[in-house]
C-alpha cells in the first residue's frame, strides 16, 4: 500500500482540500504511476457535485492521466520504470465478453460493466480514486504510452478528451467527408484538430463567433454561429457527420436538418433530460442520430499514436492544486481554452 | 382527359362520397391505368384529416395502387397495355438531383421534392389525387412492374407497406442479422415476412400477445409483449436492428436498451410530437436511433422481385369501396389483419 497526496472533494458543493490517500500493493501486473498532470473534464464536476449518481466522500476525481512508471509488479511486460504513459476513464473491465475480447472495454458487459478511474468500485472492492494525486496504481492493461514528442501537460486531455472525439471520428470514417463539430470547446477543439488531421472537411458551429480565429487555427474550413438562423438555413443538408460535444440540450432538429442522406449525428456528450426530437428529421434524409463513448485501450493508444504523428496536442491552461474550483467556475461558464491541466507538483 | 370514378373525402370529417375526377391526357412518358386494387394505409387517415398539413378537398387518398396498363404514351417504352403494374407513393420528382439519379427519388432534393401520389402539386400544377378511383395516370418513371405470381390485390399494399420496411432492411442489411420488429400491423407482418426471407432471425414485439400465433406463422422466431416489463429485462442488448413501425411515441430508452453494440433503431412511422430520449441510452453502446421514408422506384422494383421470388404477400382484408369510413376506425383501433384493399369495381 501506498500513501500518496490528493486534492479531494468532500461534499458536492465543498472546496477541494488537501488529503492522503492509499493505493493498493501491486498486484502482478500492476503498475505505479508517478501522475504528473491530470486533465480537468466537466464529468469530474458533474460527479462531484452528484449529478450522475450518489458518490462517496472524499472523492479524488481526474481521468486525464500523464506520468511516469515508478514501479512495476512481477508479472508487468508492457511498460518499464521510466516510461511515459497515461491513463483515461477506465482503470478495468471483465475482459472476458464479448465487447473486451475486441478491444471494446467501454462497452464491457461484464457484471460490473467497465471500472471507472473514479467514483468506482473495483474488484478489490475499494473505492476507485482519481487523477488529481500525485501516484495511481493501475493494471498495465489500462495503461497506454505518450508518445515522446507529445509533452506529458499536453498528453493528459488526449486521455478523455482526446479519444472520446477520435473514437467517434474514427468509427464513422471521417476521413475524407463532410463534418461539422457543434461546440468548440475541451472536446470540440480536439475534435476540430483531428478531424483535420485524418483528412476531413471540418466545419465549426458554435454559438458565437468569438473563437472563430481559434477554430481556424486548428484546423476548421469553415466556422458558423449557432445563434445566425442563417446558419441552419446555409448550411442545410450539408454534412456526412456532425459530432455533437455540447451536453446541454439542442434544438435537435434543426443540426440533423444539416446533415446529407444517410448522415449521422453523435453525441459525445449527454444532458441528464430526455432529448426531444421529431422523428421526421431522421425519416427526411434517412439520418441517424447516435452517441459514442469514450474508445477502446487499443483505440486510445492508436489516438495516441496518431497524435504523435501528427503532432496534435490539445490547447491547455497549466493550473496548481489550489485553482481547482476556480477551474470548475470557468468551466462551467465555457471560460476555458481549452482544457485546464493540473500540475500535480501542487497537489 | 379522362373522366374517371373516385372516392373522396368533402372534408376532414366527411364521409367518402361517390365523385368523378380527371386525369390529365397522356404525356409522352405517361401510362393510364385501370386501377383493380388500392390499399388503405395509416397515412391516407392523417392526411384526409389534416392532422399532416392543410389539404384540399375533394381528396382521393390511395398510393398502394395496382392494376393494369390501359394505354401508353407515344414515347413509353418500359410497359405495354395489359401489363400488370403498380404505382406507389410518388409519381413524380426532379429527376435531376444527386438523390434522383441514384434511385433515391423519395429523398429528391429538388426544389418540390417528390410528387406524392396523392395531396401534392405536380409538375401540371394539379393537385394529385390518388388511387380510391378506377383509373389514374403516371408517368412509367413512377410505375413498377407486378410479378406473375404475384395476385393484384395482395400486391396493392406492398406499393407503401412493403417497400416502406424492405427499404431499411435492406439498406441496414438484415440478413444473417437477429432482428425485432415494433408493432404487428401492415408494415409490421410485412417486415416480419421480408425480414424472414432475408434471412434475419426475427423478434417481433407487440403490445400483447393476441396476434403470436399469426406473427409465428409469417416467419417470426420470437414473440413477445411489451406490456410485460420482463420482455425488456429479458432481451436486453439483444438486436443489431430494430424497425419500429408503430407512429405512437414509444419509450424510446427502453427500446434501445434491446440493442446490441453499434446497433439501429430505424423508424418507419413519425409520431407528430416530439420524441424524448435520453442520449445515454444511445452513448451506451454506440446505438443510433433512425429513420427511413419508403423506398427508390429502384428498390421498389427490386422489393417486389423479391417478394414475387420468395412468394411474399400481405395478409389483407377485401373491402368495398362503401366501408372506407368503417376501415379507418378499425385502422385506428389496430382492428386489421393485417391490411384493408378497396375493390375498385366498387368504387
Amino acid at each position: 500500500m501506498y500513501n500518496v497526496k490528493a486534492r479531494a472533494a468532500f461534499s458536492p458543493t465543498a472546496n477541494f482540500k488537501k488529503t492522503d490517500i492509499t493505493r493498493r500493493a501491486l498486484d502482478k501486473k500492476d503498475i505505479l504511476i508517478e501522475i504528473k498532470y491530470a486533465g480537468i473534464c466537466h464529468s469530474d464536476i458533474h460527479t462531484v457535485r452528484g449529478e450522475w449518481g450518489e458518490v462517496q466522500y472524499p472523492l479524488v476525481p481526474g481521468h486525464e492521466i500523464a506520468g511516469i512508471v515508478k514501479e512495476t509488479g512481477e508479472e508487468v511486460t508492457k511498460y518499464t520504470i521510466g516510461d511515459r504513459v497515461g491513463v483515461g476513464c477506465m482503470v478495468d473491465s471483465c475482459g472476458q465478453c464479448e465487447h473486451c475480447q475486441q478491444g471494446e472495454e467501454q462497452y464491457c458487459e461484464g457484471p460490473h460493466g467497465h471500472t471507472g478511474t473514479y467514483a468506482d468500485i473495483d474488484k478489490y472492492g475499494e473505492y476507485t480514486q482519481g487523477g488529481y494525486s500525485t501516484h495511481i496504481v493501475v493494471s498495465e492493461d489500462f495503461v497506454v504510452r505518450i508518445p515522446d514528442n507529445i509533452p506529458l501537460e499536453k498528453a493528459a486531455p488526449l486521455l478523455c478528451a482526446g479519444i472520446t472525439t477520435f473514437s467517434p471520428l474514427n468509427h464513422w470514417q471521417a476521413a475524407g467527408k463532410n463534418i461539422a463539430v457543434v461546440g468548440l470547446g475541451g472536446l470540440g477543439h480536439m475534435a476540430v484538430k483531428i478531424g483535420h488531421a485524418m483528412g476531413a472537411k471540418v466545419t465549426v458551429l458554435s454559438q458565437t463567433l468569438s473563437k472563430k480565429e481559434d477554430g481556424l487555427l486548428f484546423g476548421a474550413d469553415g466556422y458558423y454561429a449557432t445563434s445566425d438562423p442563417k446558419t441552419f438555413e446555409t448550411l442545410s443538408n450539408s454534412f456526412d457527420l456532425i459530432i455533437n460535444t455540447v451536453s446541454a440540450i439542442l434544438d435537435y432538429d434543426s443540426y440533423l436538418s444539416l446533415l446529407k442522406l444517410d448522415g449521422t449525428l453523435v453525441n459525445v456528450g449527454a444532458p441528464a433530460e430526455a432529448a426531444p426530437l421529431h422523428i421526421s428529421s431522421l425519416i427526411g434524409g434517412r439520418r441517424s442520430f447516435a452517441g459514442s463513448a469514450i474508445g477502446g485501450i487499443k483505440e486510445t493508444q492508436e489516438m495516441l499514436d496518431f497524435c504523435g504523428e501528427h503532432n496534435i496536442t490539445p490547447e491547455i491552461e497549466l493550473i496548481s492544486a489550489d485553482k481547482i474550483e476556480e477551474a470548475y467556475e470557468r468551466v462551467l461558464h465555457s471560460d476555458v481554452r481549452y482544457r485546464f491541466v493540473i500540475d500535480t507538483k501542487t497537489i
